[in-house]
């Protein structure tokens, strides 16, 4: 496979950018990562996401694959060589995706929340309230999905762990920025333990962008988001 | 397959219930069909579907199954001898997911947005904008997709068909209700044909409730809305 073949618009800090990151590895594939800069849309990014103009987008043979719990499936879906990402049993499947589209719909919403939302404001109490409750459900969900592995994949990394495994440096950033506990030992021993294993994976660990290095990127946006615009 | 092995839980208006209806005539299940209360959640359905407490459930083998899209994959992936409703091409699935993303996630309450925004108020004309600018990339999607057939999904009715085709009852009682034109011959000539097989398609008819009930069901609920809460 030339890398040319395979190209992914993205960015390093974007987690959706990193779920395609992720399936990439996990299969092998080698891909030119073309970033975007903050702030900018490339005329590819434009022309091949005409509809949302978001990133992730992945070219694949000159075609454009745009969403990307979209493109974890097709990756999965083109390069069956490779470890499976969707797990083989109808109903597994079901019930990795259900919680793959709670992340997006539902739990990952409440996380922004806290950050969108002033100090103070009763409403940030609910968003970490909202984010704690969303945890506990999927700690709940770890041991009926994961059948005695480290991920909710089982012995390897799956769906699920791609979908809510992205955005594990954004709560960490988020945990600092609003000093605020997310991923408490106490109340979610399993997804802790899941955290660090996932972290660690090979597929994983070099797309990971560390906590600092994104604290500070999220210090930058928040400046910018928070500058009177200009005239 | 015994009737027992296969329940859904829903309600006969609602477009969701009406896609797991569709992909279960596709294949020729058997099922049986509880439908809830308006206005009541049965004990069944709130142990079924404890996240989002929301019709339809499948409960196939007494597992249940929730989200309608994740219902049509699943009844698509456990039924195979059937038609195949996602199309078999991992680019043509991509696209398909997208499409009905799309749907779910902006097109679809924008309809819900003309429904439910006062008389005379200009974010009403602002929905239904959206809802026509989301019909004309539909429109535009519709020749890259059906392969000269007469449906996205080609010579048979597929996935985006029914995350689309679910909502054209409700397309039609959203046009009386607000006396405005949303699937218009002239500017959507290819989904005004689409429609119409949609429609009268053996796996679809029977399921597609009539313009008069289902307008007659959106004024009781309207009215239901609008009332003043009881003390």
């Amino acid at each position: 496979m030339s890398t040319s073949d395979v190209k992914l618009l993205g960015g390093w800090p974007s987690p959706f950018v990193m779920r395609a990151r992720i399936a990439l590895n996990i299969k092998s594939v080698d891909y030119e990562f073309l970033q975007e800069k903050v702030g900018e849309k490339s005329e590819l990014l434009l022309k091949s996401n005409p509809v949302y103009k978001k990133i992730p987008v992945l070219i694949h043979a000159d075609k454009p694959i745009c969403e990307s719990l979209i493109i974890v499936q097709y990756i999965d879906e083109v390069w069956t060589s490779g470890p499976s990402i969707l797990p083989s049993d109808p109903y597994d499947r079901a019930i990795a995706r259900f919680w793959a589209a709670y992340i997006d719909d539902k739990w990952f919403p409440s996380v922004r929340g806290i950050a969108l939302i002033a100090e103070g404001d009763e409403e940030k109490k609910e968003a970490v309230q909202e984010v704690a409750t969303g945890l506990e459900l999927l700690e709940d969900a770890f041991p009926k999905c994961n059948k005695g592995g480290n991920f909710f994949g089982g012995e390897r990394i799956g769906y699920l762990d791609i979908a809510l495994g992205c955005f594990l440096a954004w709560l960490r950033v988020t945990e600092k920025l609003n000093n605020v506990k997310l991923l408490d030992e106490a109340k979610t021993p399993n997804l802790c333990k899941w955290a660090e294993s996932f972290c660690s994976d090979a597929a994983v660990k070099d797309v990971m962008p560390e906590t600092d290095k994104l604290l500070g990127f999220a210090k930058v946006l928040m400046a910018r988001f928070k500058a009177p615009p200009a005239n």
